[in-house]
Order: C-alpha cells, then sequence, then structure tokens
C-alpha cells in the first residue's frame, strides 16, 4: 500500500539540555518517512530542498523504500533551516531561528505516479499548500491525515479549516485543540472538532501521551517513560509516519487498528527522542519497535 | 482489615469556572475515608476540628464504616478553613486564604483501639506531625502510605526525609517529584526517591494519571477524561483514599495488587470532580466505581 507524505526536508541546529548539534538533517516528511518506512514500502515524499541537502541522506530513505524523486531540489537555493532551544522541562521551546529559503515558495506539484496513494500524511505547512496536494490527487486515498500548528490557527484559520474539513484524521496537541474549538475540555474540544470534518482526532499530550477519539469513543496511549529524553525534535512528526506505516501495513482503517496504529507510531517516536537528529532512527531495527509496542501493553496492563 | 487515616477535617470555599461554594466540608481525611468506606470498613479517622464543624456531617461517615471518635473536637476552636480559586486550566489554582486555627496545635493522639491498624494513610500534614502518628502505633501496618507538598519539601526538608524513610509508599505530583529529587526525568527521579526508603511511589500528574514504581517496573493509568471537572478539590486524597481502601478489601501488598489499586482510587477521584465538595462522592454507588474501572480498562486496550 502506498504512503504519500508531504512536509519539509531541512536543517535543524538544535539545543537541548543533553546538548548541541549543529544543521543536522530533520523535517517533517524526513522523520515521518523514516518511521513509515518501518513498516510499509512506497513512500513517496513531497518536499522541496536547496542544493545543500546531502545526496546521502536521500540515498538512505531511498534504500529503505522511500521515494524521493517528488522532492523538488532548487539549484542555488538554500533548505528550511530552524534553530531551537528546549528549556529544562524538554517541552517549552524557543525558536531562535527560522529561515524559509526554498520553503517560502514551494508550490508542489505531485509526480503523476504518485497521484493515486492509498495513505497521506500532510505535514505541518501552510493550509493552502496541505490543500493543493489534495488537490491533484487521482482518487480519494484510503486515509488522510493532517498535521498542523498554533501558528496556522492564528495566522490562516480560514483556509485551515476549509483543508481540516477535507481530512479523515487531525492531529494536534492539546493546546492546539483548545485554541481550535475555544473548549478547555479536551472531551468537548474532541466533539467540536470532529465536527469540523475529520472523523478521527488525535490529540497528542508530549510527555503524557497521546488520545484517539472517534464518535463516542476514546483510546489513550501514554508516553513511554525513558530515562532521558535527549531531543524531542520530529517526535511528532515520527509518531503520524509509523502510525501511518503500521496502518498501511495492514491495510485497514478502522478504530481497533487505530488504536493499534497509534501504540506503534508511540514506541517509534520514543525512540526518536533518544538521540539528537534521526540518529536513532538510523540504527533502530523493527524488531526493537515491536518490543518497545509489548512494554506499552505492560505498561497499562492490571487485573480487574 | 483496619485502615487509618491521619489528615484535616475542614471547610473549604472554592471557586472554579463553574462556579463557588462557601464552607462546604472538605479535608484529606474526610474526602479519603469517605473514598475508603466504598471497599473497607473500621476506617478510623485521626483529626482535629472546632465546635463550626456539623455532626451530621461525622454521622454520615460513621454510617459508612469510618470511626470518628479519633477526631478531636476543639470546644470554642474553629476548624481549618481553605480558599482557593481554580484558573481555567482546572490545574493552577491561587489559595486565597488558608486559616489553620485548630490545625495550629494539632498533636494527634491515637486511641488504643486504633493503634494497630493494617494499613495507614499520612495525609499532606506537617511531617513532624505525620511522625508522631508512626511513632504512636503499635504493631507495624501492612502498608503506610505518606502524601505531602512542595510546601514542606521548601520548608521543613529534613523531618519531611525522615518521615519519608519510615514510610512503605509515597505519593506526590511530578513537580514535587522533581523538585524532592532534583532530577527532571521522572524515571530518574522514581530511583532517587525511592532510594530514600520507600518501596513504591506514585506519581501524580493531575488531568494525565498517574504513574507507579516499584523497583524497575513502571505502571500507568490515565485520568479518565470525563466533559466537564467541576471540581478538583480533593481528588487526589480521594484517590489514595479509594486505593488504600481496595489494598485494604484484598488484604495484599505487591505491585499487582497495587496496580489494581491506583485504577480503583483513579475510577473513585474521577467521580469525585464532578461536583463540588464531596457532594457527587455522597451519590455514588459502588457498582458506578466498579463500571468506570471497566471504563478504564477500554481506554487503555488495544491489540498487537
Amino acid at each position: 500500500m502506498s504512503i504519500l507524505t508531504v512536509g519539509t526536508v531541512a536543517f535543524d541546529t538544535i539545543e537541548t539540555p543533553y546538548g548541541k548539534v549543529e544543521r543536522v538533517v530533520g523535517g517533517a516528511s524526513l522523520y515521518a518517512s523514516w518511521a513509515a518506512t518501518f513498516f510499509a514500502k512506497d513512500v513517496y515524499m513531497i518536499s522541496i530542498i536547496g542544493d545543500d541537502f546531502p545526496n546521502e541522506e536521500l540515498a538512505k530513505l531511498e534504500a529503505r523504500g522511500a521515494i524521493t524523486s517528488g522532492i523538488e531540489r532548487v539549484s542555488g537555493g538554500k533548505s528550511f533551516f530552524w534553530s531551537g532551544k528546549y528549556l529544562d522541562d524538554m517541552i517549552s521551546r524557543e525558536t531562535l531561528v527560522t529561515d524559509l529559503n526554498v520553503l517560502a515558495d514551494f508550490n508542489p506539484v505531485i509526480p503523476a505516479e504518485a497521484k493515486s496513494p492509498d495513505y497521506v500524511l500532510l505535514g505541518n505547512l501552510t493550509p493552502a499548500v496541505q490543500a493543493s496536494v489534495l488537490d491533484q490527487l487521482e482518487n480519494k486515498p484510503k486515509l488522510v491525515v493532517l498535521d498542523t500548528m498554533n501558528f496556522w490557527i492564528d495566522i490562516a484559520r480560514a483556509e485551515l479549516d476549509a483543508v481540516i474539513a477535507r481530512v479523515d484524521l487531525l492531529t494536534i496537541n492539546d493546546e492546539e485543540a483548545r485554541m481550535l474549538s475555544g473548549e478547555q475540555s479536551l472531551m468537548k474540544s474532541a466533539k467540536i472538532i470532529m465536527d469540523m470534518g475529520p472523523k478521527y482526532l488525535i490529540i497528542k499530550k508530549g510527555e503524557h501521551g497521546a488520545m484517539l477519539f472517534h464518535k463516542d469513543e476514546i483510546f489513550y496511549v501514554p508516553a513511554m517513560p525513558i530515562p532521558d529524553v535527549i531531543d524531542p525534535t520530529g517526535a511528532g512528526d515520527t509518531f503520524a509516519g509509523g502510525m501511518l506505516g503500521y496502518i498501511a501495513s495492514q491495510d485497514k482503517v478502522d478504530f481497533e487498528t487505530l488504536k493499534s496504529a497509534i501504540v506503534y507510531g508511540s514506541a517509534t517516536a520514543s525512540y526518536c527522542v533518544e538521540d539528537f537528529s534521526n540518529e536513532k532512527l538510523k540504527q533502530l531495527a523493527k524488531e526493537e519497535i515491536l518490543e518497545r509496542v509489548q512494554k506499552f501493553k505492560k505498561l497499562v496492563d492490571f487485573s480487574l
């Protein structure tokens, strides 16, 4: 089953209490595609880079089953660059630099062979760009997942609402759910947001896990407790990519499958944060993800 | 199996986004004992009140199996009074008034018939008072649970450390765990705190649930999502009381029993917050707690 991921492929300079790394690879599509390829092949990546982006990093993705020919390379351009610093709580972060570079003119063109994906992940981008990807698809995908952030809720609410209405699953964090719904209670927020279009909603709560909503049903997955979160960058994209990869591997879209999928996504993300950039993911075997899924089971298991 | 709870029996004036109540009954021992009596009888209450505290509220506790003869009534004295206001997030709260009143001279004397309890809950009080209760016991209880707060970590650290070293299970929130251990990672905090004495540690995370630590094992229980948290006051004490009541009903102290117990405690607490004071607990049937425990099971259940 084919997957399409749209999002940044970029450089990050990141400082956390555990250290600092300069111009490491990152971006939503990179993390999500890396994670998805643990479970699925045919992961089309749609993105834009400058000619500063290392070919060998794309080659590593290709070797895993990602298809990078849909990544536009702008000759003489520079890749998107983000620099940030995480505070001691590893949740609050300060953005130091955002250089859009080639992303400023990103106008994704989906190659013919990628126009009928089974599963789609629209990473955090301008809502108009996310919509233009949907406009180019030739068949209705089995599941479209949308990620967004507070920034777009603030400055592009109408465009964001329009794209939210077209997707099946929205992933946002708890603060964004409250902003989007104007409601403090997450249960009430979830109802309001699902009424805007998506059949499914995932509310991410960082170190506190994530909640999946569907009609009147709720599923909760905690974050896997790990001794040291080294770098949270990319955790949300890894989560989404792992989740969608698992769904594609099962080729089934229902609440039961999505429940399992968010555990697989969480397990994958729990490794991502154990090192900077995608370093840990590069070392990771699929068996280790399965082991951690078992740990999630044990973490919440109790006798009545 | 007998339980001893030590803590306040008091009046609270509480304002939340849902309304305001004046001088309603509250206090750690009151909430904990109310919760414990869903599961166990012989719940001795040790506390202090003024002659302003309504007899009928004690009579209701007696009717449930609590024994209130160990509550000292100070003639001409006034009961402990707390007034606070919860902000919109229902987590942050502002203390408006704390009148210690009779609590200022609380020097608990355990009646002869209550000196050999099987299970003990030391509610949040001056560590010296908590220690004096342990000093008066004639037999080693099967489990001693200690609750405390940031205030005592700040101003009575040595006395607090001394009482922590004498208990089996400590319950604190995540911020307090970080303060107590000087460590940001909760997993590392847990190790440091268990090295201080307690075999078991519960880290409460409010709307994000709670974690139980024992040696290298961790159990996670989410908070039950409910549409409207009306008043969080007493939730922590209700949680602890429900948990200890369940443990007493099983009369077994091991990790498996404690896992189930914190789900029963969470289920009881999830009702507590649905109304002001202990109003909801007063209406609650044990069957409803069991129903909610089933809901917890469903909330975290997934297929591998």
